[in-house]
């Protein structure tokens, strides 16, 4: 029986636009793996219920569910000795456990300031209602107060990225010649705006920018060829 | 022949405070290496110049001479393969790179708009107007001005070291049960304030104070009783 992948979903049901999912999808990837995607609505508690919590990615795998990016990949890595490592090591595990939180909690914020107000137009519309309501409380401010100051937060966001910058000197990827989860961690941060933004939030000359257009490549362009929402810019 | 270590000093010999020598000085007692320390100050660049370059630290190895302190953590890696390891494997040094550089690239620039002035004071007189003119010359404006809102700078640094506190709920160190050379890199941030600022930066409630109370303990005290500024608070 093969694996099932509960993802969030837009409008459409291959709008996939979670950070969360993106890094789960990649890590699946990675590891030459396969789940059958399974569209999920904020709304739609009940449907994973089962997985003894309210958040997607759950990924079903026979006979065991598993929830939360980061357990999911550390169950990818467990149960899948002999595909592709995701770490490279249990070293490496606890340093990519920081690259994650550095995602979840410097970038994700920046971020959710400058594209919060285009999720909730890509949402289906049972979930819109939810998710300002959610959003504003969390915020503590509406959605449009939240992105008001969208040129402040891309500039915030374009210096909170200046340690990967600095990395990406000197290689192709954050985890070294070739990608690993750690990468995928942040890159699941640009996939989230990417599907649900027009807004460009690198410039083009930026080697986070060149870092990003490999990854987009990355399994025969499974990034790039997800739909998306058309950039302001020129982004392809 | 043992090793030599060229490291920043202040106003007396035993006055260290560079970051980066600091990152070095825990990474040698991590593997159990000696280095007699040369105090060095920034004006005296003759006094280096043998290693074809500017800046502390420099390490003298028998006939290698290394400078940065990245470098010097991967010569010893290498050079000393039966001490124990400063990564835990290849993965690891790519990810320890980030780790390095959110702290050389994010947390530096933070603290030192905070400390910055208290710098200027514990330096030896001959290094105070270089540094004046070097340090004003690169944020273009005064040390004053530099360091006149403080308290935001201290908020956005406890802020941005969000990721860190996360990662710590779970575990006593950055890199996982034990310490290793990412926990050195930021750990060197928080020496260079203690030992030439009397600001405190973290809180006592803060699991990163706890990190770094543990970190000032390892290798028989060796950061604690290192000679500090005494703190504003109740630091010890």
């Amino acid at each position: 029986m093969g694996m099932v992948l509960y993802e969030l979903a837009g409008r459409e049901d291959d709008q996939l636009f979670s950070p969360h999912c993106w890094k789960v999808r990649m890590a699946l990837a990675h590891k030459g793996l396969t789940a059958e995607s399974r569209p999920w609505r904020f709304t739609e508690k009940d449907a994973i219920a089962f997985s003894g919590q309210g958040h997607v990615p759950v990924l079903v795998d026979g006979t065991e569910t598993v929830s939360d990016s980061w357990r999911i990949a550390q169950y990818l890595e467990v149960r899948y000795p002999d595909t592709p490592s995701l770490f490279g090591g249990d070293a490496a595990v606890q340093l990519a456990a920081f690259v994650n939180a550095w995602a979840d909690k410097t970038l994700l914020p920046l971020i959710a300031r400058i594209i919060l107000r285009d999720i909730h137009d890509c949402l289906a519309p049972v979930d819109q209602a939810y998710f300002r309501t959610s959003r504003e409380k969390r915020f503590g401010e509406s959605l449009e107060a939240v992105v008001a100051d969208r040129m402040a937060h891309l500039a915030a966001l374009r210096s909170a990225l200046s340690p990967l910058r600095y990395v990406l000197r000197e290689r192709a990827y954050l985890s070294g010649p070739e990608p690993a989860y750690a990468d995928y961690c942040v890159f699941g941060m640009f996939m989230w705006a990417r599907c649900s933004s027009p807004a460009e939030l690198l410039e083009a000359d930026d080697p986070v920018f060149h870092w990003r257009d490999r990854l987009l490549d990355a399994f025969g362009g499974l990034a790039r060829y997800a739909p998306h929402v058309p950039a302001e810019g020129a982004r392809q």
